[in-house]
């Protein structure tokens, strides 16, 4: 065996030691599983209107986009739902990208482009952290959630023109971003502020539009927002969000977008049905709303320091990574999936049951689960 | 207007001045334009069979995997994708990511865990040079398609374990890459050879098994395979092929691969019918090889020194980004896409046409589009 080849199997059996293997476990189609572990907070994925909106597509376009936006891959479903993501969202204008993880990639070296320092939550997603990294200026991470903290930063780079990055709603304790107070920082000091609203689209705000336009700082020219369209929209894919000359610069530099086969025409149309059910999910998001409260009731009525949920997910402390991976098969042995996150997926080393509410799961497997997670409890 | 947008204005004018502007063209359902621009190689995005697959898994399992592999988006389909792709490209295992460019990063962040150097060749991708970066290893660019210089660069580093990183098909000439003689520099220093076959992949190597197997490299533990499912299988996504080390030690640290929504499942069942057309599309490779020869040498014809292409992806030189431009809106306008390609996707920074071959696009169709190229030609 090559030398590389066994150090990585070192590297294997090092990661096996500290509990830190991780296993695919491929789902079928039509599991009965008690979904507490994916994304699809408003239950869309499986939407009747939503699937034939991707079939009708498929049929009109053929699966692939054949290209990137640039070449061939743009078709009038990605206009539109461009168009449809920037109205939503409050924003002159928006890019749709193949994933989320390449949106965060280009906004923050677009950013970058013209800004000499990037300030990064501590908790930021792994994403965010490598656009960071990647937009080639100095990186400052910021204590998490502390628009003082953030102030402090910007005030000794004085001078510096900066784009400080947050979630609104982060992705594995669920708690909310301070954005008002951070962008009076921000905005206080000529810096612009990124949000990554992945969490937030569809469950918070008006008409579900996100933690940015709940905070009341849609269409504000030094706010830029990326998000995912694989979560509560139920597709795949991300978006950037923001004043018409960012959308223009990512279109003309963005790697990650030039260089990148366009998200495929069916699923693009797919999201862009979700959006008319997310924008009138009210009765969906007042379900959330309630079982996030109850589960964090119940959770805490079990000896478990929990707040309620600021959207659809929640974490609970394990006592270590075995422990919380015990805790998570127990669970799907008596038929409930919950996320099971351990590091470096932790932003503090700890290992976690993250639990996603899902509008879609019936009642009465939503209370049975509720009673699975407690009991299987180390 | 804040600085920072003024500042985008301002290189935005800079880009305008260099003729280096973009824009975004949607195509319509049902485009009657010649496709000389896309990567739909074998022409398998529409084909019935592969949207007929997508519709099922549609029906069967909703559109989004509603979560990242680990948590909750692996499905039978992925599993079975990743078997179908390992034993087509000959390798011991594979791994599915939702871009290309997802797994171009992940895939070298993977090599750096071993070795210490990373050696990439001139013309590569946008996302191998990010990947290059973002390894946090030193980097040495090579220059292009030269072994002897690989060699010099690896034997001036004695000591050290490299990853030597190439096309096999470069994306924007089309120029193949001399693999046996890589491999044999790379495999004589102890060094691991990473292969993105994404212009291969269907076209080269027997069943169209892409450009490392037609090398003889298929299955060797000191080669990774990277290839998108966006250009011959006609869908989107990427995968990275190797030793089951490599494919362990992605599962358990890849960050594009962990911390991403999974692929939807019709994107990968309808891949995976791609591939199984694919494999027995000898028919529609030999028109290519026809189409290619038949290509170059009326360029060749014209004056435009061209060689015959590797696969499908052939390439000439524009005065400059302008009338690179012009050429390509003025094939358009007579109802032919071409791409269009100038800095910074060129690597030489001198603009081009690139002409890619389509198996998909009727006779008579391909034969007006080779007259249109070359009338408009400036």
């Amino acid at each position: 065996m090559a030398d590389w080849l066994e150090s990585l199997d070192r590297l294997a059996r090092e990661r096996a030691k500290a509990g830190l293997t991780r296993q695919l476990l491929p789902r079928p189609a039509g599991d009965r599983v008690v979904d507490l572990a994916g994304n699809d907070y408003l239950g869309l994925a499986g939407h009747p209107e939503v699937v034939g909106a991707a079939r009708q597509a498929l049929a009109a376009y053929g699966l692939g986009a054949t290209g990137s936006r640039l070449v061939r891959g743009s078709t009038d479903a990605h206009a539109a739902l461009e168009r449809e993501l920037a109205a939503w969202l409050g924003t002159a204008a928006s890019l749709v990208f193949s994933s989320g993880y390449l949106a965060n990639l280009a906004v923050i070296r677009a950013a970058a482009a013209v800004c000499d320092l990037v300030v990064s939550d501590a908790y930021n997603h792994a994403s965010l952290i490598d656009g960071c990294k990647m937009s080639g200026r100095p990186v400052v991470v910021a204590p998490h959630n502390d628009p003082a903290g953030v102030a402090a930063i910007l005030d000794a780079h004085r001078g510096r023109t900066a784009a400080v990055v947050t979630e609104s709603v982060f992705s594995v304790d669920g708690d909310l971003a301070p954005l008002a107070e951070l962008y009076a920082v921000t905005s206080a000091r000529g810096a612009l502020l990124i949000v990554d609203d992945a969490h937030a689209l569809g469950l918070l705000g008006p008409s579900g539009s996100g933690g940015v336009r709940a905070a009341g700082l849609a269409g504000r020219p030094d706010v830029l927002v990326t998000a995912t369209l694989s979560k509560s929209l139920g597709g795949a894919g991300g978006v950037v969000a923001g004043a018409e000359p960012v959308i223009r610069h990512l279109v003309d530099t963005g790697r990650t977008f030039i260089y990148d086969t366009a998200p495929p025409p069916a699923v693009v149309a797919g999201v862009h049905a979700a959006i008319g059910l997310a924008r009138s999910a009210d009765d969906r998001r007042a379900t959330l709303a309630e079982r996030g409260g109850r589960i964090a009731a119940r959770l805490r009525a079990a000896g478990f320091p929990v707040a309620d949920p600021a959207a659809g997910v929640l974490s609970v402390l394990a006592p270590g990574p075995e422990a919380a991976l015990g805790w998570a098969a127990d669970c799907r042995d008596r038929g409930v999936a919950v996320g099971c996150f351990r590091p470096p997926s932790t932003p503090d080393g700890s290992s976690r049951l993250r639990l996603t509410l899902n509008a879609g799961v019936p009642e009465a497997d939503f209370a049975r689960a509720l009673n699975v997670i407690v009991e299987c409890a180390p």
